[in-house]
């Protein structure tokens, strides 16, 4: 009935007896998933796009016969400048495909890439498409954009590599001052399972916008540590990825508000919950995980946003974070956002500088629309004589940035 | 300098005050976020698609004043009967959207739709696209497809609903036996970080194509289980999702090969090498994770693929599983598949029962392209008197089934 393998004669035979059978059953579930899903899975469409070649040019193809015009925007073109009533600010590029008799879209850079992560997206016939040939997209808000990555230099810390990998946990806290359940990410780095030492840990922090998954995803923050440690340019270190939207319980989709779309602004990001909350993260994270449960096993860092809450939180309990990073930060000396935060600023600045923490590094982008914010803030900073270490990058308020910022901070944490 | 914020006397104004300058900071913000997306986030394009309307009809939106017809298919639709040279199969349905003179196409269901998680693509001009205003996309093997919820019902397992939340990690285990560093989802329950007790395990595995990452996504097991556990009809259990892929390291984009495009199959799939390596997964669990680390604590179920995977491997390892579920089980009774799974399969199986497994649970859909298969199988076992569960559903080989087996199974466990 069920017959057992027999052993043939003739071990070729075998294989190619093994081949055929394995064969037909995929070509029959092929079939099923072809018709159900309306396209090849397998053997049918091959088009491959990006193709990133040895020389790290890149084609992309787009298979639309009707189309008649297709184009394609990205990072990895010149930006563009354009004019708006707030200023002047940089978009990306777009380049036309050429069509073939085929049908198919072809677009192949001119010249070798840099190492990066890059994103893109199609226009066709100005429709605005992801690349239905490339399943690795990241959510940013409300858009969903196709990457890429070219390798080298810096770009391989972003890549997954044969290291020792971490672990990337998704649960769930409650928040006593919010009276909320809410969601975290969490990374613990290789090793952390099997030892019993106690582990410093990193806060990060996302801007307006994010989530809790927007480090862990645009920030590639698990392969960044991962790298980092391999290389021993970083102490193995926990990464705690909050949600700054106090009014969330979590990132779209994962709370009980369901599959809604996300906008870019919430109620509460910036007017002190988030501030007056975060100590029910820390007591979380410390009375869970092996912590090193003191002001110096303990980093605070976030972007835009981010940095704000970074900023004042580590202000406003000075005896809790001893390396703070403000990556773009959205510093507005009184002017454009109103919140408890401000109150006794300059007294509480004082008290979180007397007591030295041994990093305040500040990072920002020479075209950022907040450039000019952080350049006050700083000014106050020298004048009162309190020491920060700062950093400047090419281009602006964008995550290739922010990825930058997070492979030159993470090394001088915890020495 | 910075001043402090001043508490005005009156406090509509302080409040209208503090409106106006965070809008400001927003404008400014999403300015930036426009101009570098191209696409307005927030206040610019407000079309909501899918619309889900309070009697579960359901409005889908896109917007396309060039093209010339616009479709939509998903699962919502009737199936359409395809024939082909190896049967006929059902296909999904496709409905065509209607141009308003603003260049936006619709398509309101026709009558309300049942509670079920479906999907959909939008057909633009013949060319499939994922609906720009739904970020929620969930990737089976090489195609991505935008999901939502019509809730009440079973479906209401499948949402985030207000109960106690498990944790959600994606860990990597070294395989001795595949001499392979590899990744695997771990889903603990509600209240095991805080507890002492030992847990059972459902060991849970995924068909052809898929990866650590499809019962997660695809599968909603970390809703399903939630929510099973909060009504009392599940008891706490582990669920560990493995790669059924003993070739792969982990999921597509998720391991050193990069961002590669993936395949419908791999190499070692179903010729005995995750039978073989599988109880590296299972010792690697056991020491990591507070169990109940024997026979009556372990649960091994799959779809497909890793219902055959399920069926082997509890047969070859008799005292490991006392729950079994093979979820339209890629059973091939000597004839597809050749592997050593097979070599003295009669004699195993009565091994297998003769320990009497608390649970044999075996189901499939009337049109699944695996029924007959299925059929005989059950009749080996009706005639050696083996004893096991049968369910039976409606439709075939799709994801809308293994939620449904995966919801029906889980109960059953541990009692």
């Amino acid at each position: 009935m069920i017959p057992g393998k027999q052993p043939g004669k003739n071990k070729i035979n075998d294989i190619k007896m093994k081949m055929r059978k394995v064969i037909s059953f995929v070509s029959l579930l092929l079939c099923v998933a072809t018709v159900s899903a309306q396209q090849a899975l397998w053997g049918g469409q091959d088009i491959v796009s990006p193709e990133i070649h040895p020389d790290h040019t890149v084609t992309f193809r787009f298979h639309a016969p009707k189309a008649s015009s297709v184009q394609i925007t990205g990072d990895f073109l010149p930006a563009q400048q354009v004019d708006t009533p707030q200023g002047t600010f940089d978009a990306p590029g777009v380049a036309d495909l050429s069509k073939g008799a085929d049908g198919l879209w072809t677009y192949t850079t001119p010249a070798p890439l840099a190492p990066e992560l890059y994103s893109y997206s199609f226009l066709v016939d100005e429709l605005k498409v992801t690349d239905p040939n490339n399943v690795y997209l990241i959510r940013d808000v409300a858009s969903l954009t196709n990457v890429f990555l070219i390798d080298g230099g810096r770009a391989d810390l972003y890549k997954v590599n044969a290291v020792p990998h971490g672990t990337v946990v998704r649960r769930w806290y409650f928040s006593p001052t919010l009276d909320k359940e809410r969601r975290l990410t969490i990374y613990t780095p290789p090793g952390y399972e099997q030892s019993s030492d106690s582990y410093s840990v990193l806060y990060l922090l996302h801007g307006m916008g994010g989530d809790e998954e927007a480090w862990i995803a645009l920030g590639r923050t698990a392969q960044i540590l991962d790298n980092l440690i391999a290389r021993g340019e970083a102490r193995p270190t926990i990464v705690v990825m909050t949600n700054g939207n106090v009014y969330q319980e979590a990132a779209p989709g994962e709370s009980t508000l369901g599959f809604y779309k996300p906008t870019m602004q919430l109620p509460q990001t910036m007017e002190g919950s988030m501030e007056e909350s975060f100590p029910d993260v820390v007591r979380f994270v410390d009375s869970n995980y092996r912590t090193v449960a003191e002001k110096k096993g303990r980093a605070i860092a976030g972007l835009s946003m981010g940095g704000y809450h970074s900023l004042h939180i580590s202000k406003e309990y000075p005896d809790m974070f001893d390396y703070i990073g403000l990556f773009s930060a959205a510093i507005f000396p009184g002017e454009d956002v109103e919140s408890p935060v401000y109150d006794n600023f300059e007294q509480k600045l004082q008290t979180q500088f007397d007591q030295d923490p041994q990093l305040y590094w500040i990072a920002i982008g020479k075209t950022d629309f907040l450039y000019q914010a952080n350049v006050d803030y700083r000014k106050i900073l020298d004048e009162k004589g309190y020491k920060y270490i700062y950093f400047e990058s090419e281009e602006g308020h964008i995550w290739k940035n922010w990825r930058i910022y997070l492979t030159e901070f993470v090394p001088l944490l915890f020495r």
